[in-house]
This record gives C-alpha cells, sequence and structure tokens, in this order.
C-alpha cells in the first residue's frame, strides 16, 4: 500500500504530516510517496482564500500547529517569512530521484522551514540539501521546462483527484485531509474504517435548500 | 469555567462538537453555554467560501464526519436538504429560557438536523422541541425584532472574537476550531496547553514574503 502527500511547504500542517506519517505508514507497511503541489493553484481553483489570507484564522491556525507540535514533541519555529514563494523548492522536489531520496529532501526542506532552518528560497540551501540526499545541481536543472511542467502536473492531478488543500493523504482514490485525519487515515490503513454508505450515496444527491 | 459553543445547525461538526462537549466540560467542571451564530454571517465577513460551496469539500466533510461519528458511536444522517435555512431554528436558539433549556433545545434541534430527524425549517417541529423544554409559541415569538437582533449581534461578537467559522468553542478569549480541536481543548481545561509563546509572538509580526 502506499501513502501519497500531498504537500507545498507553506503549511506548517504538511509539516507535522511529513513528520509523523513515517511511524503510521510503519504501522501498516505502506509506503509514502511525496507529491510536491501548489497550495495556490488549488485556492485559485477552488476560488478560496487560504488559512493565511484571513488575520484571525492565520494566528490561530499558527497557534493550533503549535499545539499539535508540543503534542508530538517537534519544534515549530516561523520562518523568516510567510507566505513565502516555495516555488524554487518545489521544483527541486520534483528533479528526478528515489522515492526514498524524495522523502529524504522533503523531510530537509520542511525542517529548513519550520524546524528552525534557514527557510527554502535561497538556491544556495536548495542546492545544499539536495546534494546532501545525493542531487547534484538542483536549483540550475529545476530552470527545464519539464520539471517546471511536472510541478503544474501534480497540481493538476491533485484537483482532479478532488484535493483543497494541504496537506492531502492519497491512497489510491480514497483522500484525506489535514494533519487532523492520520487517525482516520490509521484506521482506513488498518481495514477499520467504518463509512455509513448509505447516508453518503444520499449526501451526494442532496437536494439544496438555501443558498447564501 | 465557561465552554461557550458557538454553533450554526449547518455544520454536521457543530452537532458532532455539541454531542461531544458535555462529557469533556463534566470531566473539567466547566459549564457550556450555546450561542447561536450565522455561518453565512461568518463567511461573508471574511470573503470565504464555506465547506459545502467546493464540492469536492462538500463530500470529503460529510464522509469524514462520517468517520468522526462512527467512532463517537453516533448516527449522522444527512437531513432532507443541504444547506437550508436555518434563521427559524437559530431564532428559536435565541429566545429567553435558561442556558440548561438552551443546550436541552440545540441538542434537540441537532438531533431533528443531523441525528435522523424531521429537519429545523419546520415551524411545528420548532415549536414542539422548545415546548418539550419549556419554552412556549417559538416560532411565532421569534418575529419579535429583539430576538431578531441578537442573533446578528451574537454573530458580530463571534467574528469580534476572531471566530471564521463553526463550532467555534470559546473559553474566555482564548478560541477552539472545529470538532478536531477539543483534544486541545480539554488539554487546556486541564491546565496542560503547551504554547510556545516567542513563536506565536514572531508569527504575528512576520513579514510577508509573497502573495498569489
Amino acid at each position: 500500500m502506499q501513502i501519497c502527500l500531498l504537500f507545498d511547504l507553506l503549511s506548517p500542517y504538511a509539516y507535522l504530516a511529513c513528520k509523523a506519517l513515517p511511524a503510521l505508514a510503519a504501522e501498516h507497511g505502506a509506503s509514502i510517496r511525496p507529491v510536491p503541489v501548489l497550495l495556490a493553484g488549488l485556492l485559485n481553483h477552488h476560488g478560496q482564500k487560504g488559512p493565511a489570507e484571513i488575520p484571525s484564522k492565520r494566528l490561530y491556525v499558527f497557534k493550533d500547529a503549535l499545539r499539535s507540535a508540543a503534542v508530538l514533541g517537534l519544534p515549530l519555529v516561523p520562518p523568516r517569512a510567510h507566505p513565502f514563494n516555495p516555488l524554487l523548492a518545489l521544483r527541486a522536489c520534483c528533479l528526478d530521484m528515489s522515492d526514498g531520496q524524495r522523502l529524504e529532501l522533503v523531510d530537509a526542506l520542511f525542517d529548513a522551514t519550520w524546524g528552525g532552518g534557514p527557510g527554502v528560497t535561497d538556491p544556495e540551501v536548495i542546492d545544499r540539501l539536495a546534494a546532501d540526499v545525493g542531487v547534484p545541481d538542483a536549483s540550475a536543472r529545476t530552470r527545464d521546462p519539464v520539471i517546471k511542467q511536472r510541478l503544474f502536473d501534480h497540481t493538476a492531478q491533485a484537483i482532479a483527484a478532488g484535493a483543497f488543500g494541504v496537506p492531502t493523504l492519497l491512497v489510491g482514490d480514497e483522500l484525506f485531509f489535514g494533519y487532523d485525519s492520520l487517525g482516520h487515515l490509521g484506521r482506513y490503513l488498518a481495514g477499520d474504517d467504518v463509512i455509513d454508505g448509505d447516508a453518503l450515496a444520499r449526501w451526494a444527491d442532496l437536494p439544496v435548500g438555501a443558498s447564501r
């Protein structure tokens, strides 16, 4: 079984999911495939504001993420600026490498972003972290149109799969959204997922009784 | 200690919070004050779409709520239409009554909405459920401009307190959002809330490095 971790480095919840997922995956004999996507692309598609674009929500989500990080025993440190431009770092995650190398790189990029590191907007940082996992000349090679296209394709595929935010966890067609969904994901992987199929089918066909 | 439960009957997560909160409150010796608010008012204020207004999110949140309901051992049944007009029912929750009566009424209205009941758009249903908790002639009395204003005031106060969705749980000025935040709320009530105040202060003052 494979868990696809759809992420953007902008999200502290995606950082928490990246950190918590390996233990969950190991428990259920699953592998992890990290898939970089552009949160801005998802939000643009759905005509939605991101959590950081609503002032009271921006403050709350970081506080909530701090609480979850404390429960996990993880550091959570604000980056030097936020939002920042994640394009270079996400494109570096699209370079040719093994899934194992990619997971190591993504983990290092999340540490650089949210774990008190130097951020991920400086090409020298990207080059160093990518070289550490055996991928040389990363930032120069992200200029390849094939690599740029790959990030857009991942984002389009995420939208087609029903994603509306990050982190999104996909197991086959089954989608789980948010760090808080890891409990449900664990039950799904264990074969203990309880869904009332009749209720879900009725919900999908429900008439609209009012709108704003 | 008092927990304010800011809710709109439109939200299945608010239903779950209403059902799970009494045990949590009892554990920590806290009381519950239910406060009806208009989700549409919060969304309009923040220029945000609700979960039911994004098709893939609409389907996902109900599925996620079904999963959480199953974990709690609660029924979760789609209402006859959704979204529906919650005004009459929310205004009935604004009538003069004790907090205990209000909590009973809100619980009954949530059962009528999400627990397989007849919905909450029919004045006869509202009258019957309100009479059951000792509040007569409810639907007729919701026409009082004082009652209508009360719902708008609750919504404005929710926005002023930083609310951006429902359910929102308030303990004094401390805000918790969503059914998934009940774990953090419990630790807060127990005095075990861990927040890195320095990190939070830095986050509040962070420069914006990029925008969409």
